[in-house]
């Protein structure tokens, strides 16, 4: 199987669908850059693009998409309930088969520089491929947002990585990283009671002392009239998804609740599953070379 | 992602590496069909080749193998220990991933005319690809060997589906055909008691009135000295592996033994495991289609 790598970059425009259009047809004009799916929200006045291929053509789309951006939107005038710094807001590369996140690293550093030094564009690098401690956070490296940025820039500590050490006025700044991919993991309860579905998010995920990459919270099914623990697994390499499910179950059996079942919802990598098979069948010694499909031709 | 299908040719010659390079070379040059594995055996005379890719390859290059075959083995000479009737003794085509049984039989259908026409060989097609019941059966088809065709074709019953209508002495007979993959699929037990394997594995085959599609027995792991329950599951979508391992420890339990661990051997298809996901988590409405590999870009 080929190296396969999502990008995911986030523009500040979810209203003008010809700007929208335009930006997302940058990674249809790419061969080799497969586009997943794109979602804007008009509220945020914002738009999501997900797009996958190996690491050439995603590198061409990313930038190609950029440079469309900054060409069509202008931040002086951008509006939008979502925190944002830039035209491109944030441009995170996400290693899916056969990457390492060295790799995919490596492909946010040659992104973020040319659309430094190519659209002048302050670029700042987060999460993996953070260059300090304090910018591997995009909440902390988008704080004061766009229009925060102009005295943030002159700041010691929050000199761009690459591209002109002073703001953009029309295009703002991006952050360029890389992360793992993110899991969006629902477990359902027979219960309609939602604060026990709260009191099971609280002890499962992070922040209430559980597991270290899950978030998660109560969500009521009205239709099914039972309540849901909804799980953002943020690092299913080190808490996989048979975790989480497994700690629903143990902290359930407090209330006497049963699991009734549990969804997966959009996309997950084939890893994450096979994972799950491999830890309830307790297989020894398997490898992911051992699945078929990895002997794709490529 | 791509149509896959695999393609396991089995040839009556194991023994002149001058001969099995020259037909796996085939494999080789065509472009799309990747060559997985091929082994040979020295006292079966034989040697069983696997390749994969998308149907038009896969086609070519299981024709230019039976064609090489045709050139360069002579089965009036032929000895082993391994049922055969031909020079190439079998050829089935295998759907791995988005690609139907019944395409697989148009494959095998589409080979087996075309080795038939072209290189005069009787075609018999067997397992899914069969165009009678009692010809389903590889074992049933083959039933006679080389040496007892040159009667068994004149038999009304016996005519071949393609092909000339008597036998080709220097290739033999071929069966063309389709079926499911073959998965290999062990269950460790805390036991050293080889008879404790035997008795389960006569519990969970069909042989012993267990599950429809599985195959079992008992064998020693010397070096560990422990026993487990070695089987081939030869529907891995009706006889699911997490059925088989559930219904090994199921049985265990008569015996107080504990089930140490599963071994999944050589190849399987990705949803053979995902199926297993989906049911240890209890996953609702899952589609292969939220694998993200599956978006590879084609």
């Amino acid at each position: 199987m080929a190296k396969l790598v999502e990008c995911v970059p986030n523009f500040s425009e979810g209203r003008d669908n010809n700007i929208i259009e335009a930006i997302v047809e940058e990674v249809r004009k790419v061969k080799g850059a497969k586009l997943l799916d794109y979602s804007s929200d008009e509220d945020h006045n914002r738009t999501v693009v997900t797009f996958i291929g190996s690491p050439e053509p995603i590198k061409e789309a990313a930038f190609n998409l950029a440079k469309k951006a900054a060409e069509l939107i202008d931040m002086t005038t951008h509006q939008g309930g979502h925190p944002r710094m830039g035209a491109t807001d944030v441009v995170p590369f996400i290693p899916i088969s056969d990457i390492t996140m060295a790799e995919c690293v490596q492909l946010a550093r040659e992104v973020g520089q040319k659309m430094g030094e190519e659209l002048n564009i302050p670029i700042y690098f987060y999460e993996e491929a953070a260059t300090k401690p304090d910018r591997k956070n995009l909440a902390d490296v988008r704080k004061g947002q766009y229009e925060g940025f102009f005295e943030k820039i002159k700041d010691d500590n929050w000199k761009p990585d690459f591209g002109p050490q002073e703001m953009n006025a029309k295009s703002g700044a991006t952050a360029v990283g890389a992360r793992v991919p993110l899991i969006a993991y629902n477990v359902n309860l027979g219960t309609h009671d939602i604060e026990i579905a709260n009191q099971i998010a609280k002890k499962v995920r992070f922040l209430g002392g559980g597991l270290r990459y899950a978030k998660g919270m109560g969500v009521k099914l009205e239709e099914r009239n039972i309540v849901q623990v909804s799980m953002n697994l943020v690092n299913y390499e080190k808490t996989a998804i048979y975790t989480a499910f497994e700690m629903v179950k143990m902290e359930a059996k407090r209330y006497g609740v049963p699991v009734i079942g549990s969804e997966v919802i959009g996309l997950v990598p084939m890893k994450s599953l096979i994972d799950c098979a491999e830890y309830y069948l307790q297989i020894e010694n398997f490898s992911m070379d051992q699945i078929l499909e990895k002997r794709i031709v490529e």
